[in-house]
């Protein structure tokens, strides 16, 4: 069993934030920075939080990342713009894009933003989260770097590609909806080699386009779309792929499909750049501009207490809302703090020794 | 094996929009009309096109459907809209709708509208596809009534909640993408059970929540969504069946989830309504507000021809593009004609009794 330790989300994210501060990100960027990963730690998703930190400081000793990015809006219509993020880091020109897309959604009732010259942005629904502050439905979309094989082929062309899409309730929780478009998260696959465990059929695939259940053989085959088989709907999950990879980087001119570049280090570059770092997409939609804002977050409400009443089906306890295992999780993580596993500790630890920020274990 | 007998496009959509006429829908209205059901034969969807005109005709005979309806904006800011349909048939309100979506994109760079007070709009797609005829990128989604359970759930609780986009190509035809959120399309289930045939493991459960393979059992259990199983990523498609349900009704105050009234006459109607009709939501992009609109559509090409390029998995012969198998059939069914499948012609038949609007087979 892996050993953790547990450390207040505060104090991980003023570590992240003095160390981005180190790589020179200017103090109010890196405050937003830190605060998404710190996101995904509440949250529950790990992998998301400062477990990739480590990455984070590797792309900008390399100096792949722009720490202080002329982040702008190269073209623009009303409630629509495509924004370049001059290769910053993802965690600030994501926020700075979502925001420009609640402000258009503010002024026009929506707004929709699609980004190019950008890197990995942390959690999607990080964003789509902040737009439930200003009574919004919050839309977020990134590509990423090829692991994905289309239906019916062999080799890897997309991302896993996420979706997250959030809406308010009155007294319950929000919907959060956030789901990579792959049958399984790749983090899946990283802890199955890690631990030696068999993976169920139907994940992946190896270099010759054949089921396997070994998850090493990912990295020449590939991870399979939501859905799987054809059979069991994959085309549908290559589709939803595919259309992530449109709005955020077809439309604004970053790289696409197999040519987006990978977030670390140890990932082999695509041959070829076919446009500007990778992509996301924002969108905001005023919900006073559809229906009585409070009527809404009422209706949201029903739905929720419908939903959770279904009857269950065998072995199972109750249906679940979206949303409600990381918002369970983050009541749990504020009040008692983050579960970080060792060799994270350890590369903390490490970036503590490089950047001479201090870190301390049981804080 | 079943009859078919075929049947020029123009020829269909003449004898639906002369039906239509003969329940007193205005005469422009009925040409759109007719013109949706018939994209739906052109484009190989055969569940969607006249073989539904016994539905509609059922609906108007038992005065559920409004034929003269006022369509109206009950809400509205700028590039957002909530849209009343009055009761009309949804191949009338969907693309009077989806028609003010667009006058919004021309105007404020995007246009988004959620409907209530609808019914069955037809192909998702045929609304994404007009965009296209604007340079926009076209959205489309609808809620249906219930037949999908969520995920540990042994009750039916959201419809098949399809989801349209549509991106357009330079050279190459429009990327569309038309999907059902659950793990098949409901017409397979149904002609299972007309045949016999046994359903593959994974597709429904019975009214115990336990999987089955018998097709029969769909009525009182229900289709899961896609992913089939919470280890294959079910709660994915049913997030992604919320998500269609919230933006479609509950949004614009229509029935939601289990409440969502049935489209054909035989179904149960649930206990209770919670709003009014069923739901739709439409969008539109201008592309020109993103990006120059030659240069994306030549970006859209690149991406055709580097997805049709993957290596195939073995025993198959290509990447298919999404919309590629309904563009085929549009060639060949503009050219050739519209096979309609005998038990249908019948109810054709009976239709031009009852309507007094001529019906020839052989036309």
């Amino acid at each position: 069993m892996p050993q953790y330790h547990t450390f207040s989300a505060d104090y991980l994210r003023d570590f992240t934030r003095r160390v981005f501060v180190h790589y020179g990100v200017p103090a109010s960027d890196a405050v937003i920075a830190a605060d998404v990963l710190s996101k995904a730690d509440l949250r529950g998703i790990d992998s998301h939080g400062v477990a990739r930190l480590r990455t984070y400081v590797d792309m900008f000793t390399i100096g792949r990342v722009n720490p202080k990015p002329n982040i702008r809006i190269v073209r623009d219509k009303k409630s629509v713009a495509t924004v370049d993020g001059d290769s910053g880091l993802g965690l600030v020109v994501g926020p700075r894009a979502n925001e420009i897309a609640m402000e258009k959604a503010s002024q026009y009732g929506s707004g929709w933003v699609s980004v190019c010259n950008t890197n990995h942005y942390g959690i999607a629904s990080y964003y789509s989260l902040k737009a439930l502050e200003r009574e919004m439905i919050g839309w977020s979309m990134t590509n990423t770097s090829r692991i994905v094989v289309p239906v019916w082929g062999a080799e890897r062309r997309l991302g896993t590609n996420p979706i997250s899409i959030a809406f308010p309730g009155l007294k319950n929780p929000p919907i959060v909806i956030d789901l990579a478009t792959s049958v399984v998260a790749f983090g899946k696959i990283e802890m199955a080699e890690r631990t030696g465990v068999q993976l169920p059929e139907g994940w992946i695939i190896d270099d010759q386009g054949n089921a396997s259940t070994d998850a090493g053989d990912v990295y020449k085959g590939g991870l399979l779309p939501l859905g799987s088989t054809r059979e069991m709907g994959a085309h549908k999950g290559y589709c939803l792929s595919a259309m992530v990879d449109i709005l955020t980087a077809v439309l604004s001119g970053a790289n696409w499909g197999p040519f987006a570049p990978p977030f670390a280090l140890f990932e082999e570059p695509p041959e070829q750049s076919v446009g500007k770092g990778i992509g996301h997409f924002f969108g905001a939609m005023e919900i006073d501009g559809f229906s009585d804002v409070e009527a809404f977050k009422k209706r949201i409400d029903d739905w929720i207490e419908v939903f959770r009443n279904t009857k269950p089906s065998p072995g199972h306890q109750a249906v679940l809302i979206p949303g409600d295992p990381e918002h369970a999780a983050e009541k749990v993580r504020s009040k008692y703090g983050i579960p970080v596993i060792e060799s994270v500790v350890n590369d903390l630890k490490e970036i503590s020794i490089i950047t001479k920020v201090e870190f301390e274990v049981g804080q």
